[in-house]
């Protein structure tokens, strides 16, 4: 037991008190873990597009005061009752998707996405419906099940996943979003050995899906994005070619110059942009009669995508994944086996270090061309 | 050889003068088969909702003047040069969707869309370019390579198959389209059985999609059409349920009193309409984490398809599929085996005959709510 248990832990935590409001470092109260929950110093945290969609006020189920951050890295400092999975001391990664092993989800055999703390984490509370987080007595919302940006924070047990100690945490803390989604979208996708792949955007999940299709043996992998910076960061990753679409003829779609150069299009493209109109193309980039596109990128609310029928009567098809199809517990310690043994790249993509004290400003590196990842310092 | 092999052939055909013109029986003559293409005496064809479509205009790639009919049965009158698949006396069915077994799609072995004939048979015209048929000189379209609705056609011999002289090609000829799409889309789709699942449309599409789900051996097949008189059809063909859009309470959606019935959603959807606001609710009545929804039907041109990406992130594919992804030469014999059997269902879907000089009563007949399948006597 550490001396802190069972006791409330006051701690700093950034906090967003509003939509578009930029993150205020506070004094924050972080209650001791119910049953079944666990309570983790953060040592470390990635920032993702998905926190700053969140901050910037776009999400309309975005709740607020809110603590926000989802890939995070920490050591276990206790664990309420009835918690087996880990304990004290355990080097841990949040898992914004859950695995309680039980639910229909879980048990089907057939998808990530677990049922059990989904509706309480949508509502930025604990599976009891309360919060951990306090400051004067005002409950501060908990966000995606693992508000990473505060030094201390609860998440249910199956939340949470221990990983080999002599991985650094600083950089497995980016297996909790980025990277493990892009690893998961191209794994468990079957056929990439050997196809051609375009993959759109060059952010950390574009270039980790760049990188794992290069590993898994695609023959042709074109990377696709509108920054020239990226070409080559994505030939770093692995990309045989990058096409920009902003420096095609004009009028020249880019759907239609992919289908041009692969002689009818490719076998399996990846949408890494949220932006549903590059959806659209990676979609109609496909090869007729056995192309398929994944959507990975979230796009902003009551966006839509479409697209002519024909498309896929004509033998193209149109999924996506959320955290790569990825089973947190069950998965993870694995892929940081790969990281120790060279085989899962992590520490290329982070570009930017900030200290706590500078995370707003971690969020102006992440809309900078040249930031792939900004891994924060919690200490 | 038959006596009028080498021959121009004269004979009556049902032409379509220009869009939206009703069906005109005419003297038509038949030039013999070149090379690799084989005239076929048409005994009997169906009427499918694709000729209705190119008939009526709204096809935006229809050609006139042109020879509809695409579900057709006939025997085999003469052969080109060179034609080894089929011989004279054959009992054929045309097969607008070829197998060349050469081109990169049919070598692919991950689709059933030929490339071979694709470009002349959007064109309406033979592989050389030219047409077969002549009215006092004048060229007239073919359709979709078959042109069925003629005494005597002539297709390339990718586009035609043999089948058991013993099966009734008054039966058999409703293989060339909606029987074997519907058989496919199910037979094709893996995990089918014990699943639940839901048809979009009871048409003859929507009921063979029913009836093969029912042998394969899904566990729930839930019939959805706006015309009550469907019901009994459906139930008939192995739908466990029926559910009328028409009649849910006011503003609810189709899609979300699927997903309250069925615990979350169906495993399966077909949309057998065409519409795409159907397809739409296909899609999002599928279960999160593992739906999967297949288009069938063809919608109107110009129209598109289009759900929120979060449909797709969380886990449910959109397919499409064309002649049920079924290889026509290498499948259909099976198939007339299977009907020969008693395993496959093709005479429940004939409810109305009709002589070929009542064509248009028989596109009329399609029309009313009652008709599943109008075959023509082409004698």
């Amino acid at each position: 037991m550490s001396s802190t248990a069972g006791t409330t832990i006051k701690c700093k935590a950034a906090v967003c008190w509003g939509a578009g409001e930029p993150l205020k470092i506070e004094e924050v109260e972080v209650a001791p873990p119910q049953a079944h929950e666990v309570r983790i110093k953060i040592l470390y945290t990635g920032i993702c597009h998905t926190d700053e969609y969140t901050r910037s006020g776009k999400d309309p189920e975005g709740l607020f005061p809110v603590i926000l951050g989802h890939e995070g890295g920490g050591v276990v400092e206790s664990v309420g009752e009835g918690v087996t999975s880990v304990a004290v001391g355990d080097h841990v990664v949040p898992l914004y998707t859950a695995e309680c092993r039980e639910c229909k989800f879980c048990k089907s055999g057939k998808t990530n996405l677990c049922g059990k703390v989904r509706t309480t984490q949508g509502q930025g509370l604990m599976p009891d419906s309360t919060s951990r987080f306090k400051i004067n007595g005002q409950s501060i919302h908990h966000f995606m099940g693992t508000s990473t940006f505060s030094q201390y924070t609860v998440v249910a047990d199956v939340s949470v996943v221990a990983v080999n100690k002599s991985a650094p945490l600083e950089k497995v803390c980016l297996l909790g979003c980025g990277i493990t989604t892009a690893w998961g979208a191209v794994v468990k996708q079957q056929g990439i050995k050997g196809s051609n792949v375009a993959v759109f955007g060059c952010g950390a999940i574009g270039l980790g899906v760049i990188s794992t299709a290069s590993v898994v043996g695609a023959s042709r992998i074109i990377a696709v994005d509108t920054n020239p910076g990226k070409e080559a960061w994505a030939k770093k990753m692995g990309a045989t070619e990058f096409v920009n679409p902003a420096k095609l003829p004009e009028g020249k779609r880019i759907q239609d110059y992919l289908v041009e150069i692969t002689d009818g299009g490719l076998d399996f493209t990846f949408d890494a942009t949220g932006n549903v109109h590059v959806m659209r193309a990676a979609l109609e980039a496909c090869h007729k009669g056995w192309g398929v596109s994944t959507v990975i990128g979230v796009a902003a609310a009551g966006q839509e995508i479409s697209t002519r029928p024909f498309q896929l009567v004509t033998g193209r098809t149109w999924r996506g994944t959320a955290f790569g199809g990825v089973k947190g517990r069950t998965e993870l310690p694995g892929l940081v086996e790969e990281y120790l043994q060279g085989k899962l790249k992590i520490d290329e993509y982070v570009t930017h270090h900030r200290k706590f004290a500078e995370i707003n400003e971690g969020f102006h590196d992440m809309h900078a061309g040249d930031c792939i990842r900004c891994v924060v310092d919690m200490s």
